[in-house]
C-alpha cells in the first residue's frame, strides 16, 4: 500500500536545510511507493497541532530551484524539546501521524532533532507503529558526530571566510596598526571560526589569530602575542567563537555580564569580540573594532557553497531511499571516500549514536601560533568549492516563502 | 610637454573605490598627454613622507580586471585633515608633486577629502603651480550634494538589501514573536538605512520598521509600534541608521555609555542597535536580536553591484579626461539623464560647493509608517543592478593587493 511522507525543519535556520527539502521532495516523487508529500509546519510543533501542508504545489524545476537556493527553514522551525516520558506528546504526534497515513518521517536538523528522531522512533518501536523515521543532519556548527561534515556547514565557512579575507582588506588600509576583531558562532565547537583561515594565505598568516572554544583562552597571553605581532604587522586580524571560555571555565563574554538561555538551556552567547576590543584598546593603546558575523552567517545564500547546497541535497534525495529500503532510525551520513579526489557518498548510522553528542575541532589540529594546520585546510577546502546560480530580480536574489 | 598624473585614494574603503582608480589608470594609459602614472600611499600622507609607486605594472587587462573587483583602498587610506593655514605642509606636499613632475592630481574620497583637494586647490592657484586637480567622489554613505549619487552607494546598498532580506527569511522561522534589529552605517544620513527597504516587499512591508537620523527617535512610539504590528505579524524587522537620535539630540547608541571620537571629531558609534534590543526585551518581554553590519557593508565586494563599480570606473576615468581639457579644482559629479530610462553622465562641480557639505535623505520621502515612499525606490533600485564577474579560487574571490 502506498504511503504518504513528512518532512519538517528544526533547529537554527542554514543557507543549506531547503536543499535538503528540496532533495526529499525531488526524490520523493520519483517514488511509486510514496504517495502524497506534506510539510510539518515549525518542526514537530507542527504534528502536535495538526499543522501539515501538502507540498504537491512543487510541481515544476523552477520552483524547486528556487527553494535549493533559498537561506532559513521554508516550513519554519522549533526549539521544541521532547521529553522522554511525556507519553501524552508522542500518542499526539502518532495520531497526527496516522491521520495523514505517513509511513515515512523526515526530520532535517541537528544534534537536538537527531533527539527528537530517537525518541519518536523508540516510540514507534515501542508501539508498533508501521512509520519509517530518518534524520538528516543540518547545522552549520558541523558538531554532528561521525558524519563526515554537516550540510549546512561549508555555506557558513564559505561566508566566514569571505567575510574575513574582506574585512582583512578593509582593515589594513590606515598606516595606523590596528586590530579587528571577528566573533563567528559556535558554542562548544570551533568549526566556523576556523574556517576563516581559508580567506588568508596559509603560507603568511603572522597577522591572522584564531582562538577556538576547545582550548582555553587567556587574556595576558593574547594581548602579549597581539603587541609582539604588531611590530611587524600593521593591521592584526583576530577571529574568535563566540564560546570561548577562560582556564577557569568561565565565558569570554560574560566577563562584562550576564548570558542569556535559550529553551535548551544553552546560554546565548554574544560579545566576546568586544571584550577583546575594549582590551586592546584599554591595555595596548591600539585601535580596535569588533564585527559579530551573528545571523548573516547562517543565512547568506546570495553566497552559499554549490558543495553543500548539492549534498544538502543528496542527503535529503539519500534519506528517501534509506526509508523507502526499510531503514528508520538512522542519520544519513556523508562519508568521503578515501584517495586524494574529493568524493561524498552517503550512509546511515543509528541515530542514537549520534545524538546529544558534540563533534569538537580536533586539539591537534590547533597550532602553537594561534592558527589552524594544514589539516583543516586540506579537509575544509573542497566543502566550500562552487556557486549556485541565483536567480536575480531587481538586483537582489529571489527567495521564495510560504 | 608631457606631464605624469598622480592618485590617491582617501577616507573609509568601499568596495568601488579600486573601480574609480581602475577608471583612472585605465583613461590615463590611453592619454597621450601622460607619461608616468603614479599612485599616491595613504592618501595624502605619502605626499607628506615621499611615499610614491608607479603603478606601471598595470598592464594586463586581468590585473586591472581584478582591481575594479577588490574591496578597500589598493593603494590604502588616511584620515589626514589638512589644516588651512599650515603652508609648510602644502609646501611639502607640492614639492613632492614637482618631484614627480605632477601635471595631474586625483584624489578619490568622500567630504573630507573633498576638502583637501579645494585646499590643494586654492595653494596651486595662489603659488601658481601648474596642476589639475580633481576630486572624484567615493562613499558608501551617498551624503555628497549635487552628486545624484557616490560611488560605493550602490553596492553597499545592494549588500544591506540583501542582507536584510536574508536575515528576515531567517528570522520568521520560529512560531514564537521575535523583533529583529539590523544596525546600518551613516552617521547623520540615512541613505545606507533606507536601502533596507529594497530588501523587502514595498506593497507588503507592515512587519518592517526603519529609522533614519533625519528623524528624531522616540523610544515609547517606537516600543509602541512594535506592540502593535507585532499582533499581526509573528516577526518584525528594524531598520536603523548608527545615527539615530532622541528629540534631545542624544545619540541613542550613547544612552547606554560613553562615545569615542575618530581623527575628524567626529563620533565612533555603535550600539543603538542594542539598545533597542534591550528595551524589547525588557519592555515588550518579545525576543528581541540585534545585528550590526559593521564593515561589512562596505567591503563585501562577492556581491557589489556592477551598475555601482561600472559607474565608479566612469567617474575615474572622466576625471583624467576632464583633466586633460584643462579643468581645475572640480569634483566629478554622476548626473541622472532626464527620462524614464535610468542612465548616468558625468559632469563637473566647483569642489568648493561640494566639501564641508551634507546630503540628507529628504524628510518628505519618510513615510508616517516608519518606511520610506516610492520615490526613494524609484531613486534607489537602478543603483544595485547587476553582478560584476568576480574571479574566484578555491571557492572564494580573488583581490589583489600591494
Amino acid at each position: 500500500m502506498r504511503k504518504n511522507i513528512l518532512v519538517g525543519q528544526s533547529g537554527g535556520p542554514t543557507s543549506a536545510i531547503n536543499a535538503t527539502l528540496y532533495g526529499v521532495i525531488k526524490e520523493a516523487q520519483k517514488q511509486n511507493d510514496i504517495s502524497e508529500i506534506y510539510g510539518l509546519r515549525n518542526g514537530i510543533e507542527g504534528a502536535l497541532n495538526d499543522n501539515i501542508i501538502n507540498l504537491n504545489y512543487f510541481k515544476d524545476d523552477e520552483m524547486l530551484t528556487l527553494l535549493k537556493t533559498t537561506p532559513s527553514a521554508y516550513l519554519g522551525s522549533c526549539r521544541y524539546k521532547l521529553k522522554e516520558n511525556d507519553l501524552e506528546t508522542y500518542s499526539k504526534i502518532f495520531k497526527t501521524f496516522e491521520k495523514y497515513n505517513i509511513g515515512y518521517f523526515f526530520y532535517i536538523g541537528g544534534n537536538d532533532s537527531m533527539d527528537t528522531v530517537n525518541q519518536l522512533k523508540t516510540y514507534a518501536c515501542d508501539k508498533n507503529f508501521d512509520i519509517k523515521i530518518i534524520g538528516v543532519p543540518k547545522t552549520i556548527d558541523n558538531d554532528l558526530v561521525i558524519t563526515d561534515h554537516t550540510p549546512g556547514y561549508g555555506s557558513a565557512a564559505k561566508y566566514i571566510a569571505t567575510s574575513f579575507k574582506e574585512m582583512y582588506y578593509d582593515s589594513k588600509v590606515y598606516n595606523k596598526p590596528s586590530v579587528t576583531i571577528m566573533e563567528i558562532m559556535g558554542r562548544h565547537a570551533g568549526w566556523l571560526t576556523a574556517a576563516a583561515s581559508l580567506g588568508v594565505d596559509f603560507n603568511e598568516h603572522e597577522n591572522v589569530l584564531i582562538y577556538l572554544p576547545e582550548q582555553s583562552f587567556n587574556m595576558d597571553s593574547f594581548l602579549e602575542t597581539v603587541n609582539e605581532r604588531i611590530k611587524r604587522n600593521n593591521c592584526i586580524i583576530v577571529a574568535i567563537s563566540e564560546g570561548i571560555k577562560f582556564e577557569d571555565g568561565r565565558f569570554v563574554c560574560n566577563s562584562g555580564g550576564d548570558t542569556e538561555k535559550d529553551a535548551f538551556g544553552h546560554s546565548t552567547l554574544s560579545g566576546c569580540g568586544r571584550v577583546l576590543e575594549y582590551s586592546v584598546k584599554n591595555k595596548l593603546k591600539l585601535k580596535s573594532r569588533a564585527v559579530e558575523l551573528n545571523v548573516l552567517q547562517r543565512c547568506a545564500s546570495h553566497f552559499a557553497s554549490l558543495t553543500d547546497l548539492d549534498e544538502s541535497a543528496l542527503a535529503g534525495s539519500s534519506a528517501v531511499k534509506y526509508a523507502i529500503s526499510g531503514e528508520t532510525g538512522k542519520m544519513v551520513c556523508l562519508k568521503r571516500a578515501t584517495g586524494e579526489q574529493y568524493k561524498i557518498e552517503t550512509e546511515t548510522v543509528d541515530v542514537s549514536e549520534v545524538c546529544n553528542k558534540e563533534k569538537f575541532f580536533p586539539k591537534e589540529w590547533i597550532t602553537k601560533d594561534c592558527f589552524v594546520s594544514s589539516e583543516f585546510i586540506k579537509y575544509a577546502s573542497p566543502l566550500i568549492l562552487g556557486e549556485p546560480k541565483i536567480k536575480m530580480e531587481n538586483g537582489l536574489p529571489v527567495y521564495i516563502s510560504l
